[in-house]
């Protein structure tokens, strides 16, 4: 039994892109698609009823903070992620790798999804892979990795197998092998010890999850007519992903080596692309790869999802992107619009009394002024937040199926130029 | 033209209960009701449309803050506090009496409803009624009272017209005569200073309001079939505050001579009853009063919503009760059961897998275990706030309904006995 099915609707010719349809055991996502990202069992200041209402097909938790707060054992208990936070459609949890990076060579650098830690005494005192004499919360051998809790400063230690038995006991419909992820400024000597790392990781998180699956299976009671599988014994497929930093020999090596990398014929279910990039690079890192990565199986891009992203992402090949900065930005003030974005604690809007778009049919715009929404902020009311996470998570949502549209009526450049002239403007 | 209109369903035989209907232009409240409150335009942690599903019929704001935040001249111009905070239902706003009396004499107290101000010196370094050496943030003469913005430190001066021009801009269904609340520690030569300038006020407001109604009603153009109201003329209705502290005496006085108030004919279209109360004195002063207040008319009791409260409040008469508590608990994990409050961050409730109710049909108690609720406390997110707040909302409103039909089908006292035997266990 396949964990998950994928099928492409539709390629548009002299691309990558492709519009597809990705069959999961908790409904079906409609690809090129978003996935708001809910770190710890919550995408932030809405509730699941309000996610689905804006379009969101799919949730990405996060094994590193699960595992963390309140522990995977304890959502096991609990039924699984999916009814712990009472989202009934498809999920995906990502491996922790990103996390482990962000408190190891990036820690205390300007590097995206940073862990702030404020008690300096919670540091390893261990020299990490980068040189420069800063003390990390991680340290990273051959075998996995040691890290410290940012909550409580308690030393953890997760391999690849740690890392899919707390997915399994998270049960996502999707997940990830364990990685790691390197600094675009790191050396090529470093890339290339942490890719082998990273293949070996997959490798073994890949056998340790044919392990769970194949005892999964063997536990169900098949049932006449219900194919075996109960909302707790669903099958989860897992991702392989691709690193390699911005060196294209690394990256097109690891993408032939992850596609290749099986168990006793079991393959990755489809692949994650990974990597902290610097933004020049990341259209030909995610050309390398997908050019080389089966076409039958899914990507998704880790962790980028700005509207111009966006559009290199599904123009290079890849189905699923995940990101944070939506509903960040929001808890800000930042709203996009079709004309960028906008700050709303800027003074033009205390008496602006249009909508945030007056074309978007999102709850905040057919109810809300900018300057009830410029109030909010202010008076700093957790409904701003909220508001300005419906907007944002809606207009990305709709951004990338617009895109699918475009793929499917064979428009995509036209949008995207239209698009891209009026926001970049 | 009467702004509202209020119809008695049934009586309480021996007691001053009843179960009403109150009519205003944006709908019916069926009363007794519970009023959550929005004091900056929004009712805290929730959207209006969360809050309308939990059986919320009006919401109450306070003037003190919208006139400082973001001003009611704005909210004049956004085309009234309904669509500013897109409440389309019953509204109120208070006179802004209340926080006058925080900033004042209750000023540095542990009394509710505070308002809690960090820099020193932004107080008025003058005397205030009290004589306790502590300076205030306000200053209350006969004709009005001067206060400091506990925002931004900027002098203000609020009289009853002024008042009633603000709640006038804000546009609510149901507004409040100004009016000074003391604390039941005064003397009682105080309690009758206070209670004069009261009685005054609360003729200079409905004076002001009489002005203000017959122009607006002058203003509208009659249109055939639409009885001369559109959505920026409707009529507000006006409630005189009676005030009189813990005394028999002034508390009696002070009902007699505000209900019989009167400009040219026009009396008050309903009542409050204020104060800062102690627990003990609260019934009898509400007994007072409503033995005095005409029946016709609806009374509400400000400030007041614990569920001992409430039971206290419908049985001596009052029609309707706003409060802040069950939203400010909930954004401390706390919540009202049945057996009384319990708070979520208990270290029990980690691994409990129960809903908060198992028979409350809220959105929070069908959809989330403690446990997940333990943990979204205990990981500091927002959405925390907004189950907690949905599911006390829904509570207190459920509660204060079955008050309601226990009136009507005559089991209060058994209704009242069988839930605060549980409640207080």
């Amino acid at each position: 039994m396949n964990a998950i099915n994928f099928k492409i609707e539709k390629k548009l010719s002299g691309t990558l892109a492709r519009a597809g349809q990705l069959v999961t055991p908790h409904g079906v996502i409609l690809t090129p698609s978003f996935v708001p990202v809910g770190t710890k069992a919550t995408v932030k200041a809405m509730t699941p009823l309000q996610l689905k209402s804006l379009g969101a097909q799919v949730v990405l938790s996060n094994t590193y903070h699960l595992y963390l707060q309140p522990g995977d054992e304890l959502i096991k208990e609990a039924g699984g992620l999916h009814k712990f936070m009472n989202w009934d459609g498809p999920m995906m949890t990502d491996s922790g790798g990103f996390q482990v990076f962000s408190l190891g060579a990036a820690y205390g650098k300007e590097i995206s999804k940073l862990i702030s830690v404020t008690d300096p005494s919670l540091l390893i005192p261990e020299r990490s892979s980068v040189d420069d004499g800063i003390p990390r919360l991680a340290t990273i051998g051959n075998d996995g990795v040691s890290f410290r809790s940012h909550i409580d400063g308690s030393l953890h230690y997760i391999t690849p197998e740690k890392s899919i038995e707390i997915q399994h006991n998270l049960g996502a419909d999707i997940i990830f092998a364990f990685d790691e992820c390197t600094s675009p400024t790191e050396n090529l000597r470093y890339q290339e010890d942490a890719l082998s790392r990273t293949h070996s990781w997959a490798k073994r998180s890949l056998e340790e999850h044919k392990k769970r699956e194949d005892k999964k299976v063997s536990e169900v009671q098949p049932l006449i007519g219900f194919e075996g599988c109960t909302s707790e014994t669903f099958p989860q497929a897992l991702f392989g992903i691709v690193q390699g930093g911005r060196s294209e020999e690394l990256r097109k090596k690891s993408a032939e080596i992850i596609k290749d990398i099986n168990i006793d014929g079991k393959y990755f279910d489809g692949f994650g692309i990974g990597g902290s990039f610097a933004k020049e690079d990341m259209s030909t890192a995610v050309k390398w790869v997908n050019e080389i990565l089966p076409e039958d199986k899914p990507r998704h891009l880790l962790g980028i999802g700005e509207p111009e992203d966006l559009f290199m992402g599904v123009e290079n090949g890849v189905d699923l992107f995940d990101c944070v900065a939506a509903t960040r930005i929001a808890r800000n003030g930042t709203f996009y619009t079709k004309n960028g974005k906008i700050n709303i604690l800027n003074a033009k809007f205390v008496k602006d009394f249009t909508p945030i778009e007056s074309d978007c049919i999102c709850e905040t715009c057919t109810s809300y002024t900018r300057a009830y929404l410029s109030h909010l902020f202010r008076a700093k009311e957790m409904l701003g937040g909220t508001l300005a996470s419906i907007h944002n998570v809606y207009f990305i949502n709709k951004l990338v199926s617009d895109m699918r549209k475009s793929i499917l009526e064979d428009n995509f450049f036209e949008f995207k130029k239209e698009f891209l002239y009026k926001y970049e403007k």
